[in-house]
């Protein structure tokens, strides 16, 4: 009597599917099933399906976070070969990692595909240099008037060594919410009024980028003051905070970059 | 009379070919010429000359950066679509940045597709969480006896903020410079006896991580004391130090990978 035991193949799709990789492309096409993540950041859910010309069920994140992935490892157990395609890199959110440590203590074998990833992407994209990386955060709303001002204090963290920080703005695809670069600038400039610190201030230099690796995405550069007035459409959206001292070659290749994708409207 | 002005294109190549894009591909596949920089890290050209399916030319690390990538710019003046084909993220090489620049500077159009880089891939298939990222170094050799101690003072930096530690470790491809975990840890550890601030002690948690995107790839987790005694074989490698106090996910995560990638020859 033999022992059936399936395969979990964690999966990035990169920015968007064109961005994924040869080899992810390679293993949705073999295994068993495909879910796929729709919540931590947007999918174009056809252009994928287009691409790996087979059916693909999106995963509700009740599934994975509150049920700890069960129906995934269900399918596991039963001798399936499963991949969980995830937007970006597929272990940055923790909730996979989590899906990994479950399979494993199964004794499940798993793979793993990487994908291109917003961090550091956001910084190379911007012109900056991603030695100069700081600390990331993500900007959320505010709950139950709760304003929260973490963002805050890790940019002044960064700011201490010269670094760069990336912020990630909060989405969930289920529920609609996608923060803009708009909304997240006035978050932090409302931290900003209430602490005095000094840290963000009209002339500092920031990037908002948007719809990163689909058609018509944005990346403009500029002070925040100019920045915060921007009206970008598409989603999702980052906002890089530029180091208090950026380097010559960073300020070059903002501009040449910045004039090249920065399409307002 | 028009005025003929070829395209630029950046190219990343992630992690091994086999990790390029779709969009990737199919650029170097419709590109006029293609050169790829094969100094800053490892790339198997044979296996991306049969995926591309074209002639590849390697570019000189003197062409680039001594001679300002004139080569390349050449041909773009005559009207030419060229791509530099770069392991890893097209934009993390300082070289390729300015390549960028000057071609914006001579109203070249340019195009950059993103590729998976070592950071912070480093970090994510090492089972940290990339939220946790702190800044980056390169461990380099001694120069003309002078031992640089610039890592370790990052190290200490991010410790300071409990963030992970990322290493990149001397590599240049023309030369046949390969910098192996164990010379980095020897390098850092004689900086460790010169300073003795117990910023790297033996019972520190290191992940060793070599070949990353090619077969027989090696992930390994352990303390100090134990990873310098490893024998890796492929490379590039790199060290990554974890934060002073990880959280238990990230120990789970780190076991699971390591147990299932730990090859050691």
């Amino acid at each position: 009597m033999s022992c059936v035991v399936g395969e979990l193949y964690l999966v990035g799709l990169g920015l968007s599917p064109e961005y994924m990789s040869i080899k992810a492309l390679e293993v949705l096409r073999t295994v068993d099933l495909i879910y796929v993540d729709t919540y931590t950041s947007y999918v174009d859910l056809d252009l994928l399906k287009r691409l790996v010309g087979r059916d693909l069920t999106p995963i509700r994140r009740v599934d994975l976070e509150e049920r700890s992935g069960a129906p995934i490892l269900e399918l596991l157990e039963r001798g399936y070969r499963v991949a969980l395609a995830v937007p970006g890199d597929p272990l940055v959110a923790t909730t996979h990692v989590t899906l990994l440590v479950e399979a494993h203590r199964r004794g499940i074998p798993f793979h793993i595909v990487p994908g291109v990833s917003i961090i550091p992407t956001a910084l190379t994209l911007s012109g900056l240099m991603v030695y100069k990386i700081g600390k990331v955060a993500t900007v959320v709303y505010p709950k139950d008037g709760v304003l929260f001002e973490y963002p805050y204090d890790v940019i002044k963290l960064n700011d201490s060594s010269n670094l760069h920080t990336a912020l990630l703005l909060e989405y969930d695809g289920e529920k609609g919410v996608a923060m803009t670069v708009r909304e997240a600038i006035e978050i932090l400039m409302t931290v900003e009024e209430r602490r005095g610190e000094g840290v963000l201030t009209g002339e500092r230099l920031v990037v908002a980028l948007a719809g990163l690796g689909y058609p018509g995405c944005t990346i403009c550069a500029g002070k925040l003051k100019n920045i915060s007035n921007l009206s970008i459409g598409k989603v999702p959206q980052t906002l890089v905070v530029v180091s208090p001292k950026p380097h010559p070659v960073e300020l070059e290749a903002m501009e040449a970059i910045s004039s090249r994708w920065c399409r307002v409207g």
